[in-house]
């Protein structure tokens, strides 16, 4: 290997150099802008050709090395792709941001400057109902009445923590201590730089059905915003790989390939001997395995051997 | 190397045997337990000799050894220690506490359930006031009758807070988008697990007089309580060459050779040529640096040479 | 939450304690001894239930939960456990060993101490051939006679390795230096330290079968040796679902789903229209997304819908 | 804060631009290559500003707070800058390049593809002595006839491990098996993406004297050809502070202060005090940290209180 070129240029995107500093917004007083890059779908392949000893290959390979390291979870290549990110966020919101351990922040202090004079606020159509079946997540809004009240009880409360804020900062206390009881939806702002390796995963977490509405936003338009400019092909294998995958259990397998075969005595038998399928004196007793294997039978059109049981 | 023994115990602490599980108080509802651990001062040793291909030695040895690792930076075998600690802190305070990257953590869910119905309350003589000299700390406390005052406005808005947040999960709003208005003093939980080498690093930054007050509460408890029972040999170590130790940069360095001679005036010439002092038309000009580097000569008992052109 | 218990033990794992400090030997003179560990099977739930804000519930309720944890790839949880290793490895081996980059190290110093005097070597019968299908395998055995001068040879350079080390000594040459021309198979020793979710991830990537199989060998021996013993209900999750798993991306999808309705001549056409079916001059073009389709079909004793125009 | 521009440029720097590519060698056979970076010295700045809630400054101003960044440990900005190399070096010192975990590394296959045909070679006169004074490291060089000898000595193990590696190959067997004799310091290839923190600390702990002279050669080379060229602000007080840098423990400093203070008796009696300095029957006993602190102080032109004693 290694005739290495006497010269290089830097991987530049155009589509991403458009919109570089660019603030697209997100909820009520957020944003996201790209500052800086490193990398475009090429980088990506000429990493894994370091690995596998290959010089330049044709363009049009490109796509189909991508595809194959992604579906293959050949993940240190993607590694190779660095962003950098000036993001506007709820605290609320960045808790749970920040939990991502690989990347490099910088946060904008409250302890050193006045904090942000703006707090995540919800309109009355925006207040979410507690999902009776999830005990995470959110399902439906409040009616037009209540949303009104929690709305405007929404600004009295967030009007008089700044009011107590202002107040101890006009004290002379300090900006460490005064912000002690800032909302938790009070805006920050901070640096995000990450790869892509982490990116994706942190994409595939956050921009999932389950993730709060609020970290969706901002991850689903990183995903279709940046991450779709900066690398299509690398964003097209996610979205078949990572994000329309799905993944089936040794236990899932098993009582598949039988009811594929049409053997659904079998799958039954299948089910009771892997623990799955016990009957009480009610019917069948819940197994939330059980039930997460129905709904992806349900995803294939195939039947669920035990449905008359129930 | 490697004549291995065919059985080992675990390495047992009995010192922090005693304390395991036990809820030290920190601020005026928090603490820090010892859930469990990995390693005593002997592992750190063990783990050197593998490094230096050395059999077991003298415990009498082990003391010059794990100063001499911890002098010279020889980080990793700090590695092989390990404990997890179950603490209740404020949001606030976890925030700074979670920017430490390299450790393990579980935090209490607010998401899936109801947020922990306390906040941290600041008492009439706990008011802080912002410190002139430095942006991001606090210097001595508000009088009386303020503190009296500021304490009442703090109850006034946990109350109202709690009352909304209450309101909200009556209304069936999801507990994901209720708690965006809690104060950030509000108390969570976590489990934290981290190595030995990164705590120390965590306690170097935030048992330091520019931490913050509240993290400070909780980093030197971990430190005299804990780790002083865990691990006495690395934490006499800590102390003697990480907290009581002192950084000379290069340019420090110069002057200080130059001061501890007695050439006085050399000093001052060798300051003036690496840039840290020049004059205006009121004196000295501000630097940074040179305040520094003064701080550090009388630290030292020795004279600022420059000290009477100020 | 958290009424905390004043005094807790540390989880102990007699089936482990039973093993500590002993040898499991790998390869011609390689081992694995477990030297320490933290936490057990209940360490997993506990830390979950701490984000889930529950009290202790019965154990007959763990099993459900950490299956529940590693299907969902909740992993926070499993890094609450933690152990720590003393291997003796070939460095090639290591060399892929080290590639995992969260773990804690300790290796022993060919700089400061001499090195071990043993390079793994291969019986006749030990030589694989190259693999015609997968540039990263091998497949199959060279044959008796071919094996035995190969293992020869071995010896031959093994022998001249070690003699010119050793002269390299004698001649008062540094041992940073004199070891620079030892065999890749020499061998080394090394504490290895690493929480639970990537030991598991490690064993996901270095059982499978696609691994090299000196590095395979001692991942199953940490496996099914140590793991299973350490954690019985999280190995038992982990094979269902990790190792034994099956991941279906977009594409898989939406011909499964095709062909499991029995709609054939649909399917076809939704893999052209997908692009991993054509037709050249001779037939279906290759395509590697499209022959790891037709495998996972196989898997699932379902029909490959184009196989007769290949 | 946060009047963002719309429209930002990359940071750029043409003193690297110009290098981009170019192969810079080292040792017989090695090289580095910078193929892409991700910011400048104002991107540092940047990256604290947004920390602090400042706007835009006057660039005259981002050398003091560079300066101070890097002597306050405020290593967060530096992460905001990250460059990525491709390096050929001998496995042997990539061994210890890659105990650097934080890094983003694609090394060049010897599974895949066929090992480079190349091993670092050692001249006559490039053989080191093994240090009397230090089990790590190399003092002097050996004499013009042994290093002929152990020359010709290395090319002979070198040749015959070439010819053996494929005779494998020839023999159909695997590559990676073929390859597990391959001499240490056979040269790899590698992608290797860091960030700025990481860099420096990797220059910090790999440029120092003790450190083997094959890696210094990779680390002296990206510090002043690259990393020189790219932030020569960073660059600047990286030497002055980490570099030229000097630390004093709390049982130096107690010492120094007595010392320049003149007070020699004193001085002895704080060393015996702090467990340093006792006697035996031939005199003082040796004590490392003793001896450390007798070089400290020599290097400030300070006496040795207890010199006549020894």
């Amino acid at each position: 290997m290694s005739e290495q070129p006497e010269r290089v240029e830097r991987a530049v995107v155009p589509a991403l150099e458009e919109i570089l500093g660019v603030a697209f917004p997100v909820l009520d007083d957020g944003f996201v802008r790209v500052v800086d890059y490193m990398g475009n779908d090429s980088s990506i392949v000429q990493a894994a050709r370091v690995s596998y000893g290959k010089g330049t290959r044709k363009t049009s390979e490109d796509r189909g090395l991508i595809r194959y390291l992604l579906r293959h979870r050949h993940t240190t290549p993607f590694e190779m792709c660095e962003i950098k990110l000036h993001v506007r966020v709820p605290m609320d919101c960045w808790r749970q941001w920040i939990r991502h351990r690989t990347a490099n922040v910088n946060e904008y202090s409250t302890r050193y400057s006045i904090a942000i004079d703006k707090a995540q606020g919800t309109r009355p159509d925006q207040w979410r109902r507690q999902a009776a079946s999830n005990k995470q997540g959110s399902d439906g809004f409040a009616d037009q009445e209540a949303g009104q009240r929690l709305t405007e009880r929404e600004q009295e409360l967030q009007s008089l923590a700044r009011e107590i804020y202002n107040e101890r900062l006009e004290q002379g206390i300090a900006r460490e201590q005064a912000r002690k009881d800032l909302p938790l939806a009070t805006y920050t702002e901070a640096y995000w730089k990450v790869d892509l390796h982490n990116l994706l995963h942190f994409l595939a977490l956050r921009m999932d059905p389950h993730a709060q509405q609020e970290i969706r936003a901002y991850a689903t338009l990183i995903g279709e915003q940046v991450v779709a400019k900066w690398l299509p092909l690398a964003w097209e294998a996610f979205q078949d790989y990572r994000m329309g995958g799905f993944f089936l259990t040794r236990i899932d397998r098993e009582v598949f390939e039988l009811v594929t075969r049409g053997e659904q005595e079998a799958a039954v038998r299948k089910a009771e001997e892997l623990g799955i399928l016990s009957r009480g004196k009610d019917g069948l007793k819940r197994n939330r395995e059980r039930s997460e294997l129905e709904s992806k039978l349900s995803a294939f059109g195939l039947p669920v051997p035990w449905a008359d049981q129930e």
